[in-house]
């Protein structure tokens, strides 16, 4: 199984960053949350490319930055009966702040 | 140069989401002040690995998705003399929404 998620201007993808905002004492809930939900669910479904879970060090604040071939196959997951259980249990436990966007440009270190 | 950016839970780096919001009508530049202040004084500074400049399909946002290779490197950069001049121009244009983490998992599509 690929073990990197790559971001590229050329990727055919649609991008999804959802900043979620927890209660500390709640954040390890949240990033296992969503650990289940993509493994058991969102990783199956038409179009899903990648998820990538990211922990504020502050404790605060738990981003996924998704991936996926189409705004439709993004789309299609809200609706989806299998997904909606799970996308209500995470909107309990943190508030989500979702921005579906494009790459524009990468930029690397120099030298 | 190195055209593409990898998320791994194995890559040793801190990770900088930043949401900035933005009037759609200064959506662009704020996607190209991004991008001159990255390529003019960013990437060459020590610790930087990548900047991965997003925009969102409804206007409203460019997300930068950054990565340090150490917290330290990260916080000289707030305080780097030729840096500031950028961040302030681009705080100016958009409002920033900055969280410092790391990536805990990586999911991919299923067979």
């Amino acid at each position: 199984m690929m073990s990197e998620t790559t971001i590229s201007a050329d990727n055919p993808v649609v991008t999804l960053i959802n900043v979620f905002t927890v209660e500390p004492s709640r954040q390890q809930q949240l990033v296992e949350l969503w650990q289940r939900a993509t493994d058991e669910v969102l990783r199956h479904l038409p179009g899903f490319v990648s998820a990538n879970v990211h922990r504020s060090f502050d404790g605060t604040k738990v981003v996924n930055y998704a991936q996926w071939q189409t705004r439709e196959a993004f789309q299609a997951m809200l609706a989806n009966p299998d997904a909606r259980p799970w996308l209500e249990q995470l909107a309990e436990v943190g508030a989500p702040a979702p921005v579906l966007c494009e790459v524009v440009s990468t930029h690397h270190a120099s030298g």
